[in-house]
């Protein structure tokens, strides 16, 4: 991993204004379930959509982005009211960027989070770069975040709690003050 | 965990009239499985519905309280003869209070089985609070009892048999004496 | 579990004539995954299906007894050419009897392989009653032998590949001599 | 496994114009998921791709040889564009040879990756026999190479990295001159 002195890391998450997520790997633990009729079927974590709610509660932003083309990644996008979900992205990093351009936020506010090589170009150009357990060698080396769980296992419960703790740590709310539900942390994590 | 003398959690354990179960996580491992055409799958497990009618042939009711809205919780309960089977429930607390008024059971004798932070209101409420081996920290620590088991991996018919146990033990039957099938345990665990 | 001699063992594993399997827990790992539409769906292991087709090969029986009703489970059966498939019966040990009665096979050179308490009965009354490496602690006294392997994870295949031993040990073919299949181990495992 | 010298082993490796690849036990952890209309799914892994779509990025064939039928397996190498899919192949090393002669590629340039007793023929036939992490006995003994992943969970990322590892080492590249994606290694991997 990349070395970060812990408040600037502490820092940096209390920042985060959009968390983009890579899918297959991350949101999953990289299972594809492939049907007879040629269809795909995803293994979500019911304990990350908990996480993932919990920030877009106090404001900050989600966005899946992956190179795969499953409608069941939307599904899930849509069952957890993540707006920004883009599937089929062959250039992830464009993706991202034409985001940030119409959400408004600079690419050092966002966390990336990553656990193969197509992701380097993202983890390479987001102001937080994070990662798995189990991300490969290349990616763990250039996050200066790795969960201690495994991706479809609760990494990305794991991260969302930390920038919540890093909210509170840095007593500093991001969510715009005309939201009623903008918290440093969500009710029940208080 | 909530400290609790050993003599006292049998006691309540023999006292329970209702076993009130959150699927995602306490039934499951808490993996969502997302179909292309946006249905959802959950697995569970065999051995858990064997406690599960182990528990209602001496007379205990079971509920699934669930925030999830997909038909496959159901479907569970049909197949394993559960009728009280709560999906979708936003306020799930309202939900077991609303059951508990109609079958005039008091919440002192329910126990609920959670595994994240949307049962708490549950676990603060019931006579028994539950919960599986990898339940989040704010969840165990208000449970007075932790299944060794993770959810989906026989957290259930673990905790189905420390309740039949327990009745053994406190020599009480709570079954309504004009049932044929009550009985302290089960033929097949005697 | 029950204790029994090697020698004897062997013995009794070289005379089997029908191998009886239990499905959820055995040819499974326990898990029921539910669709949306009240379909089952159930994850098999393709290595228990070998050492099954290695059995029939030299001209052990083999049966599926189990109290589920999925279809899926006669599937599974139908892709390995087992015949003897029992799905949805209630009572599992008449289903047996019934199955040896027409085969003119003894309860003597049956094996069952159980994991849960329904089969028990099965257990008490076949010549050979086997188990998988995370049976119930009831049905692991009665067997014989346990499986290093748990369901769905091989531990028919171990099974299948500890009777096809014994046949060798002893020196004994039970296959009828007018099929030309029939040999103490198929090719592939001699 | 079989002794090979380190120097013989990368030699081999990187001579490699084909990998074939078992696909249930070698793709898949070897599960088989039964639906109840009777269809079959498989669960793939996405970081397995992510190593093929590397070895056809540098000349490398890849082929899917399985004696299973469902067409899961074929959907899976349309999405990868693997074009040489064997399904239902009674006799595996016929289909292999066949595909050697139609490629102009000689079996000694080929590697197969099985881990079961039917891949036998194919890893006494190839150049370079590899194997899995949790393959039977007699076919680990057979392979020069064994991932120290298991099926379904790496293993072919694993392997397909030691064969970009190996062409890296020989200075080679097998790949056809005229093809512009051909090199010793894809860009992101060096």
């Amino acid at each position: 991993m990349t070395a970060i002195d812990a408040d600037r890391l502490t820092a940096k998450l209390a920042a985060i204004r959009l968390l983009s997520l890579d899918c297959d790997g991350v949101m999953t633990d990289g299972g594809l379930y492939y049907a007879a009729d040629g269809t795909e079927l995803r293994r979500f974590n019911v304990r990350d959509g908990v996480g993932i709610k919990a920030l877009m509660a106090v404001g900050v932003d989600i966005a899946f982005i992956t190179a795969s083309r499953t409608p069941a990644i939307q599904h899930r996008a849509n069952s957890l009211g993540v707006r920004h979900c883009f599937v089929g992205a062959e250039d992830k990093l464009a993706a991202l960027k034409a985001l940030c351009a119409r959400l408004d936020v600079p690419l050092e506010a966002v966390a990336h989070v990553g656990d193969d090589v197509n992701d380097i170009p993202l983890l390479q150009s987001v102001g937080v770069p994070m990662t798995v357990a189990d991300a490969t060698p290349e990616v763990r080396a250039l996050a200066v975040y790795a969960a201690r769980r495994k991706g479809g296992d609760g990494a990305v419960r794991e991260i969302s709690e930390r920038i919540l703790a890093a909210r509170v740590d840095a007593g500093a709310s991001r969510a715009s003050s005309d939201s009623a539900a903008a918290q440093p942390v969500p009710p029940l994590y208080r």
